[in-house]
């Protein structure tokens, strides 16, 4: 866990700031410097006819995973927002397959922060990318930093 | 409605193709030659604190949208996939406000559909942009085609 | 011309700040307010084998375009740098035709203004898009405003 | 180089297909199994006021080197054709500095390659990406394949 977002400051932003963290079941797996990895698991909510996680699903994940990333390099700002995000969809994941993102940023800017997400198949050895992901964060002023 | 998707055909899709639209409440207000106009109800599952609804709920407005006119022009085709979609996220939407996605086809190619979809709130009247969506469809080879 | 854009600081902002317009040949043909219309004619230095204006040329086009029509709505801030541009190719556009960028602005914030870009054919009666571009420009801090 | 596509055949490509490579003055550094590296030379008709290169001369040597990368894995097909690009300036390159482009692909499908490209300055050893870009090529049918 990086310096500058505790577990104990994570999970109380997961807890009043991000009920849809809970709705979809995303669970934080690891934090670096300016990473973060993620997971969705596979639930009725996200799925999509013949048992895979939907496209609708896989950006959330990745909204998600991004933002944690943005967290653990600029410390806990819950109220960064997203301006920007591209998603390619480039193949079908496995039936019943939980979902990993893995984020990490590309600029730590005073406003800006941009990103990118790959997402695989948690089951899957060779992390074969099925979505990926680049986005930007808008930070709020802060007086302190 | 259009010569090419009828309203029993569309009604046929959603229910065996789009178990998604059920969950989100999706309703399909309006289909012309090469557009389309949803509706996202406000509702619990898609809100984030501050009560408006959440970046990746309008996402998944943005795909559904996109899917209905792309199947408006060409037909029903439900195993039409998303490659890529961008969003730009513009300003927050009102509290409680359903969310209307106005989508329009730019290009209708053999392979690829490339469409635009902005978002609004439904209770605006000046129709604001809150978001603002572009995004392609992969269409599966059809030899009658 | 809009208040906002005099003809006269517009050429100023062109003649020190855009060198490369005049590369282009770039043509600043309307300004609205929050819009702006701009040409690239057809010429040697933009066109790819078979005679049509090559993708980074309306890439080009299509940040000059944006950058006029964010000036055009806040004023002479030849500064503001562009943070991301996605375009879709559509179709090809015709062989030795000039080409046009049509934009309009979605968002006009105090850090960002995002805006989308159509480019079409000058000759083409019907205006179909060649390409469609969304972008976001980073407005520069501005006491003053 | 990889058994796809040799120094013979690319360079005939480049001669015949790709005036604008010479124009810019790209150089091929390196092909891999999917992957290529370009250069593009710091020089008067690609710089910005500053002395730094602009960005759609960025645009321009990212759409190269994912046309390079795309057929470093699926062999000399010079018709592939861009359909979207979504490119992330992160922060200025440096004064007078050429510019490197590093592409991968993500997606090697029968219609459609997707890949990133990342940009950053060629005397920075650090390699600190200075804009990011995603894409795809459409690749045109080919009954051999």
């Amino acid at each position: 866990m990086p310096a500058k977002l505790t577990r104990a400051a994570l999970d109380r932003i997961l807890a009043e700031e991000a009920p849809f963290a809970d709705m979809h079941g995303f669970v934080v797996e690891e934090i670096g410097e300016a990473t973060a990895r993620c997971r969705l698991p596979y639930s009725d909510v996200s799925i999509r006819p013949g048992g895979t996680i939907s496209g609708p699903a896989m950006f959330a994940l990745a909204d998600f995973t991004l933002w944690i990333a943005v967290m653990a390099r600029i410390g806990p700002v819950p109220l960064a927002v997203t301006t920007d995000m591209t998603i390619h969809f480039l193949t079908k994941p496995g039936k019943g397959d939980d979902l990993i993102g893995q984020a990490r940023l590309l600029k730590n800017g005073r406003r800006l922060c941009v990103g990118e997400v790959t997402i695989f198949g948690a089951s899957d050895p060779a992390e074969t990318p099925v979505a990926h992901v680049t986005g930007t964060y808008s930070i709020p002023p802060d007086p302190s930093r």
